[in-house]
C-alpha cells in the first residue's frame, strides 16, 4: 500500500488553510510556492534541521529573496531574546509585511517564528513545515504561538494562523527515537480525548508505528490533524471550557513536571505521557472512569515506550499548589481535563487531588 | 449648553465595544467596573499622569487586586524592553489571563499596554483610558498596539481590541499646550479624509477648540471617534487599500520627518501637520486637488498653531527614497494617501515626488 497525500482544511471564521500530509513535500515547489505572497521569504530553523533540510527547501526558492535565520536547537532558546533577534534580522534584511516566514522545525521553531510573524509589523504571513511528530500532530496546527518566560512556558504569545501546514513524513525518518516516542504521547492523547476507535487502532498498530511504517504514520497524523482541526474550528481562541481546552488533557500535570524538573529531565511528550496517566487516575477517583480503561491507557503508553510514573522528586501532597501557577487558572480555580471513558474528555473544576497521589 | 456623555459602538466581526466621551468619567465606578471581568487589575501609566489621575482611579478599585506599573514619560520608552518589564511585573504579581490591564495615558501608554495585553498568555482584556487629545481621537480607537524598534516606529505589535475606551475630557485641561495642539493635527486629518462638513466646522470653531471649550471638545472627539469606528469596522486589520489605510493621510511624510529628526524635534502630531500639507501639495500636482482647497488646509493648520513647513535638514530630492523604509510598503511600491477634494481621500501608487518638493 502507498497512501497518497492527504489534505485537511482548517476552517476558521476569517481564515481557512490547508494541512498537507505526505512524502517528499519539502521539495515540492508546486505545493509550496502558491502560499508565498511576495518575493521575500525568511526560513527560520535550527542548526540540527538546517543541516538536513534547509538546502533542499531554499533551492526551490532561488527566484525569491530567501534569507534564513538559524537558532540553536532546544526549548531553552524559545525566549523573548531569540524573538527580538529574529525581528532585528527581518528589519535589517528589509522584509516587508507581505514577506513570508517559513518555520522549518519542531514545536520550538514553529512557536517562536509564528509569534514573530504575529508581531512583525502587526502580522505577516507564515508557513509551517513541522519536522517532529509532536509538532506534526499538535503544535503546528491551530495557530498557537509563543515564547517562554522564566516564570512559565508559553507566557508571551499570540493566536496567529499559518497560510498552510506542510507535513512531510520523510522528516520523521531522521528524528531521534526519544523524540519520536515523545510525539506518540500527543497521538495517544487524541485517541483518549475524542476517538475510541483511533485508540483501539493505536493499540493494534503501535508496533508498526514504532517502526515508522509510512502508511501507519500518514494514518496517525491525518487522524490527529483532523481532530485538532475540528476542535480549533469550534474554539479558535480557547474560550469554551469544553473546546480547545480539552487538548490540554494531561498537560496541567505535565507543566508541573516540566517546571519542577527545570525542563531538562523530560521531553514535553514524556511529561504529557505521565500527565495522561495522572489524569486517568483522577478520573477513576472522581468521574467514574473504570479501572479497565485505566489499565488500557497505562498499557498503551508503556507499549509506546513512554514513562508513566511521576518523578519522585515532586512531593505528592503538592500537586494542587504547584498547578495554581499554571496559566490555565481562571479566577483562582483549577480546572482539569478528565475522562468519562476512553474517547470522552471534559473539563471539571478540581477541589482536591492530594489524596489520590499519596 | 452642557453636552451629555456620548457613546459610540465599534462593531467588529467578533467583538464590539463602546467608546464613552464625557466629563468626570475616570471617577465613575458604575461606568468602569462592568468592563473588568475578574478581581485583578493592573493600571499602566507614566509618571506624569500618575501624579494627576492614578489615585482617583485606583480608589474606585479598592475591592480588587489593583497593581500599577509606572513607566517613564516619552515615546523613547515605547520599546520591547519596557514591554518585557511589564510582562515580568504581571507574572511576578500572579496576574491570570482574565486579569484586566487599564491603560491610563497617551498613545505611548495605550500602544505599549495594549501590546502587552495582546501577548500576555496569548491575550488578556484591556481597557483604554486615553488622556491626550491625540490618543482620544486616534490612537486609542481601533486596536492597533505596538512598540518601536531602532529601525522604525511600531514595528513590533498586534491588533488587539480593548473592552472599552473611556474618554474623560477633563484630562485635557492639564495637557500642555504643545501636546494639545499636536492632537489637533489628527483632528484636522479626519475632516480632510472624509468629512467636509466637519472640516468647515473646524474652520469656524478653531478658536473655541484652542480655548478647550468643553462642548467643542466633546463634539470634536465624537466626530473623530465616529469616523474612526466606521473605518475600523470595515477594515479591522488594514487589508483594504481604501479602508484603514486612509487614516495614514499625511503619515508617510510624518514618519520620514520623525525618523530623520530622531524623534526629538517634532511631536507626532506636528509631523502629521507638515505631512498633511505635503500630501495636499502632491494632491494638487497629481490628483487635481484645487489650489483653493490647498490654501484652506494650510490656513486651518496655521490657525491651529501647527507647523506646515518640512524641516530644511531633509534633502528635497530624497523623500521617495526615505519613504521606502516605511512599513506601508507592499512589494516595494510606495502607496500614498492623497486627496481629490477636502473630505475625499484615496490611496494611490506613487511614482515620483521629487519635482514637487524642489
Amino acid at each position: 500500500m502507498n497512501t497518497p497525500m492527504q489534505k485537511i482544511i482548517v476552517t476558521l471564521p476569517h481564515h481557512h488553510y490547508p494541512i498537507f500530509i505526505g512524502k517528499q513535500l519539502i521539495t515540492d515547489a508546486n505545493l509550496i510556492k502558491p502560499f508565498i505572497q511576495s518575493k521575500q521569504v525568511c526560513v527560520v530553523t535550527n542548526d540540527t534541521i538546517a543541516s538536513l533540510y534547509l538546502k533542499p527547501l531554499t533551492q526551490l526558492l532561488k527566484d525569491y529573496q530567501c534569507d534564513h535565520y538559524i537558532i540553536k536547537d532546544g526549548e531553552r532558546y524559545k525566549t523573548l531574546d531569540t524573538f527580538a533577534g529574529l525581528i532585528d534580522f527581518l528589519l535589517i534584511n528589509n522584509h516587508h509585511r507581505d514577506s513570508t516566514i517559513i518555520a522549518l522545525g519542531g514545536g520550538v521553531i514553529g512557536d517562536l517564528s509564528g509569534f514573530a510573524a504575529a508581531c512583525y509589523q502587526r502580522g505577516m504571513p507564515y508557513l509551517n513545515i513541522p519536522t517532529t511528530l509532536l509538532a506534526q500532530v499538535d503544535a503546528a496546527i491551530g495557530g498557537k504561538t509563543a515564547v517562554n518566560h522564566p516564570h512559565g512556558k508559553n507566557m508571551i504569545g499570540a493566536f496567529h494562523q499559518p497560510q498552510a501546514v506542510i507535513i512531510d513524513i520523510d522528516t520523521l525518518q531522521t528524528l531521534p527515537d526519544r523524540e519520536f516516542i515523545a510525539g506518540l504521547a500527543e497521538v495517544i492523547k487524541y485517541g483518549l480525548l475524542r476517538d475510541a476507535t483511533f485508540f483501539t487502532w493505536l493499540e493494534n498498530n503501535m508496533t508498526k508505528l514504532l517502526a515508522r511504517n509510512q502508511d501507519a504514520l500518514i494514518h496517525t497524523i491525518t487522524c490527529c490533524c483532523e481532530m485538532k482541526a475540528e476542535i480549533v474550528a469550534l474554539d479558535e481562541k480557547e474560550n469554551a471550557s469544553n473546546g480547545r481546552a480539552l487538548l490540554n488533557l494531561g498537560h496541567s500535570f505535565a507543566h508541573v513536571i516540566e517546571t519542577h524538573t527545570g525542563y531538562n529531565q523530560y521531553l514535553h511528550g514524556e511529561a504529557v505521557a505521565i500527565g495522561l496517566v495522572m489524569a486517568a487516575k483522577v478520573s477513576c477517583a472522581q468521574t467514574g472512569l473504570d479501572q479497565a480503561a485505566f489499565e488500557r491507557i497505562n498499557a498503551l503508553l508503556i507499549k509506546a515506550k513512554l514513562p508513566t510514573q511521576p518523578p519522585s522528586s515532586i512531593d505528592p501532597t503538592q500537586w494542587l499548589t504547584l498547578m495554581k501557577n499554571d496559566k490555565k487558572v481562571r479566577q483562582g480555580e483549577i480546572r482539569l481535563v478528565l475522562l468519562r471513558s476512553i474517547g470522552q474528555a471534559f473539563t471539571q473544576t478540581c477541589t482536591s487531588l492530594d489524596d489520590i497521589f499519596l
